[in-house]
């Protein structure tokens, strides 16, 4: 069976697990009806999976081509893919009605962002890249930049991307060289090596606004001298239209790569390109963690999308193939052999799949609605807190969520046998494409030295402290049905983890800073697993009310049976990390380099 | 740097851990003293290290390609390294004398198998199978069939195949079609379609000798009517020359894989093939076990291998590369940034691929020679306790190296950054090619499987008996150093959870057998780390005593402190494992097919 979008689930965590018909008195959530948001997602499944699912594995088989003119073509039915999307609407449904979108909520499109990534995430680049860079000229840009790019890039039709990395420089964007020099009308010239630009060129949309670090002449050293420059491929005509070439920018090349081949990875090179600058001089970095932030929660959604699709997978040919018998008895009697669903280690792989997927869901969910709130809620402290908890949760959702669809593809393939490590099964695709999402946007290395050394000290802890404040709330709120009381106790054991570990770091990251570092991935699942026995808790309490009231739909049981897979084999997993960065920095870094 | 083979790591296993020079009394061993193992390890590496592995990135670009013939071709200077490979000899150490080989001890060859799959696991698959293959007709062969094929599989002038998976049948064999029908004369005609079949068609060997599992007509159904049979490509003439074409056997294309793009996966047609029936009518299976445990050993060392091999690329990859300063401070103060192997983070992946990697060659190493007690130790109840755990660790060594080969992999991608996930760089191969290591030759749950339903009760749990023995007997001989007493204390805690684990599976396995799969994997994992605890308790009472008495190799040193990371990090996930299995199978098996 192909893709299907899990709308049942998507929709459970929007409306029972968010409660968004509570927020319905908000800005933007005014505008969003439940009925109006069940149309959205179901509308969104059905493009996802009649358009672009279909064109997941040619995108994985062709791939992008360079060309000598220095363009890129993209995979066949790609570009019409593009076109249609851009006339559903759907990419600018959280836009600014000021540039063309409907002006709702963020939380209403991450399903159909979720089921985009899951059938296509190669293609969903084109238009989640954009997003970003739609945001950051949105947020910071001047007026006549606004009018120029936020209606073509909320639409989609023109693209965006980020050009951060030069060859030298990834991680470390102090030593990054690209030049720009002032031409006296207020522009500059760009020149340098900018790689790994995603969708840098391609011939999906009809101009491409490239978003670009650079250092302009005497700049400081260091992060301090980046600034941020809009570098158009079209320079805009005044009607709006893509005018003349901007000839200082091309694509020199592609990178071959393991995974997401539908979408063109290039080497973009700038010389003298016409660029304009965005915001102030020097303050390039604070607007790139504007794209950075938003861009880190979609790459967590990319991992959420690909062990979706990847276990939807391994479930169809588990229900399908046909190889020994249950050890309790034969299921299919009248079958050579039973499915291998029956097979309990066969089950292991698929309930670690779906438990991990649906707690991941509902908290990358959460987090999103945290961001609305964050700039809708009228309270400035309501506000605060949401913006506290999405900054601290952003770094977990990155690297949990993107840990987790690598694992969870290849749990996925094991299901799968040698059939999975065949092109001809989809399972290879799903853990090639997975994979760069541990890596891209920040390695989840750095999104735990992110939560350990920034998000988890700013302002005196306020953030940690807001999540812990939310933990003791969802726990208070539980109630006192028995069915959901192991959900509480696992979120008081994971809460009291949490303190203990970040006790902790207080005690041992002063005394010797590697310490940090060297607790660091263990901390974040720490954090992680509080954040899942929260959703966990709240999800177990409607769906147990729901079973007690003797609801019809299995739904609500079978949430149930997942939760306590949750409880008993990943909640525990806590125990092990807090022993594990207990042990500090010191059997981590006794070795000389040269012992290695 | 390129691949280096560990010859220093290797050596201290097979002479300080494994105290070779022990059995020295022992046939076979007496012919190996340590400067001839020595002398075996270090030129094997430099055939490895100059031969094979320059021809590994070659084998996953080019790959094998299928002419309409039905004639495959390897990537070039396969077949030239092959030609090198038998003129060096090194096939042949371990065979029989009777067969022109060295008769020496099978561990004799295990540091040049790593190495050599290191270099290039594609390549080393074309000896690797041979050898399986020949280990089977030696041992079951009759003497004209030894005398036709085992001096030319021994030599790898003729390479082998097992062929047992078709369309329809992998793991359950019961299922197979594939018939033999008399020809009246003795021999058979076997008819069917095999698939996955590794090296079964080539051009680096002079003949192709395929193993074939058949039905010969009227056996009766299920595993116990399966029969072998030899299926050459070309018919041995009486001088021992290939002779005529077999025409009822030929390849009929090649899967397309995600990895081991230099091994040909071939889908086999036997069409009337010509088949000589080995050993009894209806005991293919026996025989098929023969070569199915060697390779399990074999593909635990490829999971070994590629694991080593990703290390070390991670390692040069961390030492070069300049990104972000030491937390404590420059590190490379005259250069821009420090290379980022100062980083705790990046530490932890090195540490934790470095700590695992050198306890599973210890522990692979150790199985290899239980393999050589159980053949040529004098004391048959020695032979027995060896052959014993020989049986226990196979499905050990086969799941957790393969298993940790692949997590190696991607931590080695994750050092690397975006520049991994590029091809330019060697750790996409790793990670690709390794990932098969999970599934062929059964995957790691049918060997979670093997072990706790077949290895642990068979003859009443001698084998586990022996092995909880082992494990004391290790422990009380680790000698009252403080420096070895953590470890003591690492391992007799894993033999108490493994006691433990143990007791619960007989209480629970027999009430529902679904308990006894769903345990399968964490108990797996608990044999596991008791095998490490007790190479690891092994490996650091030498080094301890070697740094006490002022030894300047830092070897030693380097060893106690990549041991204290195993027990401060890896040792303590037994007590994760043991609480999940003890949750039975009840949550696992909780929702019926159609919810997932």
């Amino acid at each position: 069976m192909p893709y299907q979008a899990p709308t049942a689930d998507q929709l459970f965590v929007l409306k029972d697990v968010l409660g968004l018909e509570t927020y319905a008195n908000l800005p933007k959530f005014a505008d969003a009806p439940m009925d109006l948001i069940e149309q959205i997602v179901e509308e969104g499944a059905k493009f996802c999976e009649n358009v672009l699912a279909p064109l997941n594995k040619v995108g994985d088989t062709q791939g992008c081509k360079w060309l000598p003119d220095n363009t890129v073509t993209t995979p066949d039915g790609f570009k019409e893919a593009y076109k249609q999307l851009v006339e559903t609407g759907f990419p600018a449904l959280a836009a600014d009605p000021a540039h063309g979108g409907q002006g709702l909520p963020g939380v209403i499109n991450v399903a159909f962002s979720e089921a985009s990534s899951s059938s296509n995430m190669a293609f969903s680049m084109f238009p989640g890249l954009t997003s970003g860079n739609y945001a950051a000229i949105a947020s910071r840009g001047s007026d006549e930049q606004k009018a120029t790019y936020c209606a073509k890039l909320a639409s989609g039709e023109w693209s965006g991307t980020m050009n951060l990395t030069e060859p030298h420089c990834g991680t470390d964007l102090g030593l990054l060289r690209t030049k720009a020099v002032p031409r006296g009308d207020g522009t500059y010239r760009i020149s340098g090596q900018k790689i790994w630009i995603s969708a840098g060129e391609h011939d999906v949309s009809e101009n491409i606004i490239h978003l670009v670090l650079a250092r302009i002449e005497g700049a400081p050293p260091g992060v301090k001298g980046i600034s941020l420059f809009i570098v158009p491929k079209y320079i805009p005509n005044a009607d709006g239209s893509p005018g003349a070439r901007n000839e200082g920018v091309k694509c020199a090349g592609l990178e071959h790569k393991m995974g997401i081949h539908g979408n063109p990875t290039c080497v973009m090179a700038y010389d003298d390109a016409i660029g304009y600058l965005i915001g102030e001089e020097n303050g390039g970095l604070s607007i790139m963690f504007i794209m950075m932030n938003e861009a880190r929660l979609w790459v967590g959604l990319q991992g959420l999308s690909q062990a979706e699709a990847a276990y939807q997978a391994a479930v169809t040919f588990a229900k399908e193939r046909l190889q020994g018998r249950s050890l309790t008895g034969p299921k299919n009697p009248d079958g050579p052999a039973d499915p291998i669903i029956v097979h309990p280690d066969v089950r292991r792989m698929l309930m670690e799949s779906k438990a991990t997927i649906e707690g991941m869901r509902a908290l990358l969910y959460w987090t999103i609605l945290q961001e609305d709130l964050a700039h809708v809620h009228p309270d400035e402290q309501a506000r605060q807190k949401a913006g506290d908890l999405v900054g601290l949760m952003t770094p977990i959702c990155k690297a949990y969520l993107t840990d987790k669809g690598f694992e969870i593809a290849s749990l996925a393939m094991q299901v799968h046998g040698g059939s999975g490590f065949t092109e001809h099964f989809p399972a290879s695709q799903y853990l090639r494409d997975s994979r760069i999402t541990m890596i891209y946007e920040g390695t989840n290395g750095i999104q735990a030295l992110d939560l350990v050394g920034r998000k988890l000290p700013a302002k005196g802890g306020r953030a940690a402290m807001a999540l812990l404040a939310e933990l003791n709330a969802v726990a208070a709120d539980a109630g006192e049905d028995p069915a959901v009381a192991p959900y509480v106790d696992a979120l008081n054991t994971a809460r009291e983890r949490l303190q203990d570990a970040t006790g902790w770091l207080m005690q041992n990251a002063m005394a010797n800073p590697d310490n940090a570092g060297a607790a660091s991935t263990d901390f974040l699942r720490l954090v992680t697993l509080a954040g899942l026995c929260m959703v966990w808790t709240k999800a177990a309490k409607i769906a147990a009310a729901r079973v007690a009231a003797g609801d019809s739909n299995p739904f609500y049981a079978n949430k149930l049976a997942t939760g306590r897979f949750f409880l008993e084999r990943i909640a525990p997993e806590g125990a092990l990390h807090l022993t594990r960065m207990k042990t500090g920095a010191a059997a981590m870094m006794a070795l000389p380099a040269e012992a290695f």
